[in-house]
C-alpha cells in the first residue's frame, strides 16, 4: 500500500487488541486469533498489536513476535496491522524488521522509555527505525509533552515513511498547536487516547482514534467514529456519555486500570481470562460489578460459541 | 555477603559508569575497564552497571550482558557489583540470573516502564524478580511519586532479599516520610539523584547517593560523602556549591544532557569518546566551552597514560 493510502487508511478506528492470558498467565493464543477475528469481523480495519493496551511492556521478546504474527495471521488481510515496536534503537529496528518479515503493513514506535533525550536525539531514534523498514509506515507514539512540532517537522523532512502520529498527550491545545504547525493533510493524526478525547481531538484535527474499549465491544466506538465524520459532534458526545463510565473505571488509579478492566469485561463475557501480568493486577470485586453494571447497561450480552 | 552487610556497604557513593561507545557507535570495552579500574581505585566501592547514566536503555540485550560482565570483572572483587535490570519480569528475571552467574552482589530493578501500573502489581513485579535470585539483594529504583511506604512495606514483607531502595523523586519531603513509614534502619536508604540532592536527602535519612559525575572525578564527592557521614553540612554544602554547575549543565533539557555532559568532560580528559546514542545527542560547541570552564574551575587536567 502506498504511503498516501496508508495515511488514509489510519483515519480509523485503530484497535489496540488485549493479549489473552491463561490463569498461568502464558499467552492465550486461541483466545487471541478469536479476538482478531472478532475485530475484524465487526468492522475494524486497524489493528495495533503489542501497543500498551496489549502489556506490550510484560511481553518477552518471543511473545512479542508470537503474538504479532498471530495477529497478522489472523486478520488474514482484510486489516491493516500497525506493529508496536520499541526499546533501543537496535531491538526496535529489529522488531520492525521481524514486521515487515511476518506482513505487518505498518509500525507504531514506541514512546522513547530512556528518562533522557533531547531534541536531535528523539529525531534521530525514529529515523534509524524509520531507515530500518522504508517500505513500511510508520507511527511514532507521542506521549510526552516535551516533543515539539519542529521535533516532527525534522523528522518528516528526512523519513518519508512517517505516515502519521499517535498522540497521546492530555492536552487539547497542545494536540491542536502541533496539528496546525505541522500541516493538518501532512500526516494522520490519530488521537492516541481513545474515546474520552476523540471528539476534542477530531475538533483539532484528529481523524482517527486508538481504542481498548472495541475488545469488549465495537459499536459504540464505531458510532463514535461515523458521527464525527460527518460532523456531528452532539451525537458523538452521546455516545460519549455511555462509555465514559468504562473510561472512568479504566483511568483510575492513574490508568493502573486501564487493561484489568476490559479484561474483565472480556471474563465476563467469555472471551477471554481476567489474568493480567504484574505490573498491573486484576480488579477487586468491587469494581467486577462495576463492570458488570456497565455491561447489563449496554445491554451487552456474552456471544454464544460453538 | 550477609543482607545485613550488604545494607551497610550501600551506605557509600554508588557509581554509575557511562558506557563508552567509539565514533562508530560500538561499546568500547577498553575505555570502560579501564574506567571501572579508575573508580575502584580511586575510592569507589558500589558500582552500578547498567544504570540510567550508563544508557542503559539504549544498549542491546547482548551489550547489557558484556558491559556487566566487563565491570564484574574490571572490578575484580574490589567492589560491590549492583547489575541494573528491567523490563517484563521474565527479562528481568533472566537478567537478574545472569548478574548472579557472573558474580554480581546485587541488583538494582529499573523503574517500571509499563505505562499503567497498581499498588499489587508493583509489588508482584519486584517479588517475582526478587524470588529468582534470592541469595542477590535487591535496590529497587524508585522513580514514580506514586510509589508508596505501604507498597515497599509489603514487599519487605515477602523479599528478605530487598536491601535498600534507591528513591529518585525529587521531593525532600516525600523522601523523608518514606524513610520514616518504613524504617530508617530497615533499609539502604539510597539518594538516587545524585550530589544535588544528597544533603537534603541526607537530612531526611539516607545514608548513600548515587553519582554520575565520579566518571569524570570523584574527589568532590567523595569528600561530600566523608562530610555527610560526620554531620558537617555546612562542608558539604561548600562542595554543593563547587559542584553544581556541572549538575545544573546536565539537568538541562529536562536532563537531556544528564549523559552527554559527562561523556564530555571525559572526551576532553581523553578518558573515552563523547560518542551517546539516540535519544541522546552530543553537546553542541557552546557547551562544551562551558563543560571545559568547569572542568579548568576544578583544576582537572587529563591524566597521562602509559
Amino acid at each position: 500500500m502506498q504511503f498516501c493510502d496508508l495515511k488514509e487508511a489510519f483515519g480509523a478506528l485503530i484497535a489496540i487488541p488485549v493479549t489473552p492470558f491463561s490463569e498461568s498467565g502464558e499467552v492465550d493464543f486461541v483466545s487471541l486469533r478469536r479476538l482478531i477475528d472478532d475485530l475484524v469481523t465487526g468492522g475494524i480495519t486497524v489493528v495495533t498489536p503489542n501497543g500498551n493496551t496489549s502489556e506490550f511492556y510484560s511481553l518477552s521478546p518471543n511473545e512479542c513476535r508470537s503474538t504479532l504474527k498471530a495477529t497478522v495471521e489472523a486478520a488474514g488481510g482484510r486489516a491493516l496491522v500497525v506493529a508496536g515496536v520499541g526499546f533501543d534503537v537496535a531491538t526496535a529496528a529489529e522488531m520492525a524488521r521481524f514486521a515487515r518479515q511476518v506482513g505487518a503493513d505498518a509500525i507504531m514506535v514506541h514512546q522513547i522509555i530512556h528518562p533522557f533525550s533531547t531534541h536531535q536525539g528523539w529525531v534521530s531514534y525514529h529515523q534509524a527505525i524509520a531507515e530500518a523498514v522504508p517500505e513500511l509506515g510508520i507511527l511514532p507514539y507521542v506521549r510526552d509533552s516535551r516533543v515539539t512540532p519542529e521535533m516532527v517537522l525534522d523528522l518528516l523532512g528526512s523519513c518519508p515513511n512517517v505516515v502519521g502520529v499517535k498522540y497521546a498527550v492530555p492536552d487539547t491545545l497542545q494536540f491542536a498547536s502541533m496539528v496546525h504547525k505541522v500541516g493538518a493533510n501532512r500526516l494522520a493524526w490519530v488521537c492516541g487516547i481513545a474515546e474520552s478525547w476523540a471528539p476534542f481531538f477530531w475538533v483539532g484535527g484528529a481523524r482517527g482514534f486508538t481504542s481498548g474499549l472495541v475488545n469488549v465491544q465495537a459499536k459504540l466506538s464505531l458510532d463514535m467514529l461515523a458521527r464525527l465524520r460527518v460532523g456531528d459532534y452532539r451525537g458523538a458526545m452521546q455516545i460519549w456519555s455511555r462509555l465514559k463510565p468504562f473510561e472512568d473505571l479504566r483511568a483510575r488509579l492513574n490508568s493502573g486500570n486501564n487493561v484489568s478492566v476490559i479484561k474483565e469485561a472480556m471474563a465476563q463475557l467469555g472471551l477471554c481470562g481476567r489474568t493480567v501480568r504484574p505490573p498491573l493486577s486484576e480488579l477487586p470485586e468491587r469494581e467486577r460489578f462495576e463492570v458488570a453494571d456497565i455491561l447489563s447497561d449496554w445491554s451487552v450480552r456474552a456471544p454464544v460459541r460453538a
